[in-house]
């Protein structure tokens, strides 16, 4: 992509009513733009974070037997009075509205209902289960107050599966096999070392419910944390006595701010019951689903790797998410021979697949090399009148800072084999 | 995909409420579920249809330069106010709702004022134009009566696409562009034959405002047809004394059904005035910027598909945007042998690139059949106990019902250089 092309363009300020660290480096670098308190809109380098974060998390719910569906927003009030989160008074966060046909409508905020009230028309026997059904679609919570820039935001992308097991026991593996695949995910998108899988509320040391809590000081939760043994508990968990079975003691467990970047919930028989989900086990007895739900908000994720991985001169992305991989910065351009030289060169790695956004601004070295650390590509190349003539080409490393000289066919090796 | 472990299944009739053609083939191939009446989920065949839908409209918009963002849903009513488009006096689709934290929101029915708000944080010289940005995003309107199955809902994806330009001449340029993208979308999806750019009202033969219009008995829409000379005109128009310009005579033109399955309207100054869009010009003279908006509903694209190319035996998907290319049928899976072998083809076509849905299910050859024409895959491939002993393999194209026996490797050569 040529950045004349682009649109988008960096700004030196932050916004005055922007406080979070993560929107003002993404609205400085012109990969969001903020429409209203609570909502953003994705550029086109935002939109690609997104998409690539959507990727791997897609990859990693298929590998589970996961299928992907997309549910609709727009919720009928029967279903969610049936299980009683219909109710102002039970649920602060709808946003509701009129038909004009007649009658009220809601605007989802999870999907337990719908997906569940679905599943009637396809599950019957044990024969059709278990299965795993997930979506990436837009949830609305009408909070009452939007913060943390695009962490907490009145709309926004949820990666939401639901699980229907048969036994237990089928529940308790698949549960395990997507705390085992949400970690690889958090992997992949470069805070998995900094994550835990903590122990929360609800009878304290059963599998009912798991959070993802990633270490950062932007977070908006605490937990109790021992980094040498890899153990987080919440608040309530830390309230109880024993501790024993997580073989840690509370003094070794240090107090930290945290984000909450994917949960997991054992819904037992709530949902199946309330909605009349069953199926007809091995002996011809009708039984309940036994259900789970697991969500991840990319954008909360894109958030995530922005508060923790950024630097005082900008962003600095991972490799997996970064919009492209080489940032292709041409100096000299006002010397029509250079800038087709440059030009060449971008060809060249376009050519072998590689996924170059190119400065091909008139502007200064200084003002491009700025944006360029504040666009946070994660590897820069600087093309100039000296590698002309020397043949030789900087590349930069954006995370280390560490800078390599690479001749044309080095340069091409280098990137051609990347794994983008 | 094994269709064993697909969680949807078909059905033999459609649900009593449901009159359209789309939803009812869609329904009982088990592509769409419907929640409510205006909302449908899209299950794992229909959301692979919306994607390959989505993929082609991409890369055409791609294409002509446009840009891919996406803008929240959530509105802020101060913008539409501006336009004079907030009123229910003069929006009748709007949904509503009420912040918690106090003030009215509104869900997004279109983005035309959103854009422009965002502009002009990127717009300030005539360098910066031409641009054009897209999304393909969720859009709510609050339709008194849903109808047409899928095709007139009341939350549907939308591609929208925004053109802002200093001068006419650029618009008119992008204008065309644009409406040939559009023809060769339409190719693509498999109803480009049938279907006419119109000449809508405002000015009769101005470039002010097109639609696509696609001929079909389900169509909501009356248009008046030459298809001899390829003209079509809407009411309005016809009602004009002049159709010189058009080289047509009333008498030439017919009267038929259709569904308008795109629109593209020339917003001149409008919106960029109200909202205060302008540029500096080479003479450093501010003007407002010239806007145009140009839709396509990907679920209404598929519903269309649906509703002129199924047969009575189902749905017939082209090939560019089928769920899977090949529908491998395996009889005889009660013989353990005939199974491994059926899978041993399943494996080697899934290993050259092939996408294959691949029913494995235990059931009669009759049913399989049927529900293999109900799904609509472009070719099934028969495989059983004759077919090991014979080495040939039965082929059915879909839609023309022709039949092919190949062997092993020609089966192979077939598939894999498909365009798939």
């Amino acid at each position: 992509m040529r950045q004349t092309t682009l649109f988008t363009k960096t700004q030196k300020e932050a916004p005055a009513d922007e406080v979070a660290k993560n929107a003002q480096l993404l609205i400085r670098a012109g990969y969001i733009y903020k429409n209203m308190a609570g909502a953003y809109s994705f550029l086109p380098l935002g939109l690609r974070v997104i998409e690539n974060i959507n990727r791997i998390i897609r990859e990693e719910m298929d590998a589970i037997g996961g299928q992907e569906v997309h549910m609709p927003s727009l919720q009928d009030p029967e279903l969610w009075k049936k299980t009683d989160r219909w109710s102002d008074a039970h649920v602060d966060v709808w946003f509701k509205s009129q038909l004009q046909a007649g009658g009220e409508v809601g605007f989802g905020w999870t999907h337990e209902e719908v997906v569940t009230e679905l599943m009637r028309r396809f599950v019957s026997s044990y024969k059709d289960l278990p299965l795993f059904v997930y979506q990436i679609q837009n949830k609305f919570r009408n909070e009452v107050r939007a913060k943390s820039g695009i962490m907490r935001t009145r709309e926004f992308w949820m990666k939401d599966l639901y699980s229907f097991c048969a036994t237990q026991e089928a529940h308790d593996a698949f549960h395990e096999a997507c705390a085992d695949a949400y970690m690889k995910i958090f992997d992949r998108l470069g805070f998995g070392a900094q994550t835990y899988k903590t122990f929360a509320s609800g009878g304290a040391f059963s599998k009912v419910s798991h959070e993802f809590q990633t270490l950062a000081e932007a977070g908006e939760d605490i937990v109790y944390v021992s980094e040498e043994k890899g153990v987080a508990v919440n608040e309530e968990v830390l309230a109880e006595a024993d501790l024993t079975e997580l073989g840690v003691t509370k003094d070794e467990l240090e107090k930290r701010k945290s984000i909450e970047v994917g949960n997991i919930f054992s819904l037992g028989t709530k949902f199946s019951e309330a909605l009349g989900l069953h199926f007809k086990d091995e002996h011809g007895e009708n039984q309940p689903v036994i259900m789970g739900s697991y969500g991840i908000g990319p954008a909360r994720a894109m958030g995530t790797i922005v508060d923790l991985l950024s630097d005082e001169k900008g962003i600095v992305w991972p490799a997996s998410v970064a919009p492209y991989q080489v940032h292709l910065v041409g100096l000299n351009g006002n010397d029509a021979e250079i800038r087709d030289y440059t030009d060449g060169i971008y060809s060249a790695l376009r050519k072998r697949g590689v996924s170059v956004l190119y400065d091909d601004r008139d502007a200064r070295p200084g003002e491009k090399f700025a944006d360029s650390d504040l666009l946070g590509m994660p590897y820069r190349v600087v093309v100039s009148k000296r590698t002309k003539e020397e043949g030789m080409f900087e590349v930069v490393e954006r995370s280390m800072g560490e800078t390599m000289a690479l001749t044309e066919e080095a340069l091409y090796a280098k990137f051609s084999n990347q794994d983008t």
